[in-house]
């Protein structure tokens, strides 16, 4: 199973690709799309939909999960829902299964507490993948997304037949 | 000119299309991109972009004027900004110039006030458009979009070198 998470944003949107091979868990790939930041809203949008096209090309992930973003501020939470739009938007297009997870779920899954800051959550991501020289913080969040989705399917598969009654999973 | 005006919802997506022809305006077509409520949040935003590709290939709009969506939540902003999203790249991908108007604009540009009710509004783009046959009130409110870009595009141009000055525009 390979998963490709992703940390959507307007200005710059995080991304990862985990291997699973049975109960290991293997880091292909992670990066960082910069949609310009002096470019119309629209051009930038159009970056993040074919940068995520092109992984998608490349890595030809079975599955995608996204972090459910959530701002108090209604102007922020409608920018940041113009770039998530475009990524869910890449992964039905490509006929991916698509998830979300909250923030502190992913934290929890991956670190062990849903308040762990964002160093730790690094070093472990770090850790879990074998990788000394991570990538920068959007894409490790990214890949800490992608590690969250590729535990909750082993779970998943392991609770079976109840399959989508993962508790914290957000609907989508 | 021909302008696509677009008011983006993750159920239902109104748009019009108007020709401007000197200074009249004719309605072209209109009508509404009905996403799916039962469907999950990416097949939604899928249908979206469909609907959306599917009129621009059939009209060849040279622009795209979208609702500036404001919202005072945050839960709703973030759902309404990933339609908008969606409706922003397929101008982007089509290479058409994407504006965006607040909905004050829109109904003071069209009905002569910011507070104008919806039914007053729909009344005044059938009379502008000579319709006598309305579409539905999202289709109308796409209408009016695509009215205030088109008289917008004829102030610009009689106020031309300072075109991207237009009051009360938002920035894209």
């Amino acid at each position: 199973m390979i998963v490709l998470g992703v940390d959507p944003g307007t200005l710059r949107t995080g991304w990862g690709v985990v291997r699973r091979v049975g109960s290991r868990l293997q880091g292909i790939d992670a990066g960082i799309i910069h949609a310009g930041r002096d470019a119309p809203l629209a051009q930038r949008l159009l970056a993040i939909y074919e940068g995520l096209s092109a992984i998608v090309e490349r890595h030809h992930p079975n599955c995608m999960a996204v972090e459910d973003v959530f701002s108090k501020h209604a102007r922020s939470a409608l920018v940041l829902g113009q770039a998530r739009g475009v990524a869910l938007l890449v992964g039905a297009r490509a006929a991916i299964e698509v998830s979300a997870y909250p923030p502190a779920l992913v934290k929890r899954s991956v670190a062990g507490s849903g308040q762990a800051p964002k160093d730790q959550l690094a070093r472990i991501v770090g850790a879990i993948l074998g990788w000394t020289n991570l990538p920068a913080a959007d894409a490790t969040d990214a890949l800490a997304i992608a590690i969250t989705h590729a535990n909750a399917a082993l779970l998943k598969r392991a609770s079976a037949p109840r399959a989508n009654s993962l508790p914290g999973r957000s609907g989508l």
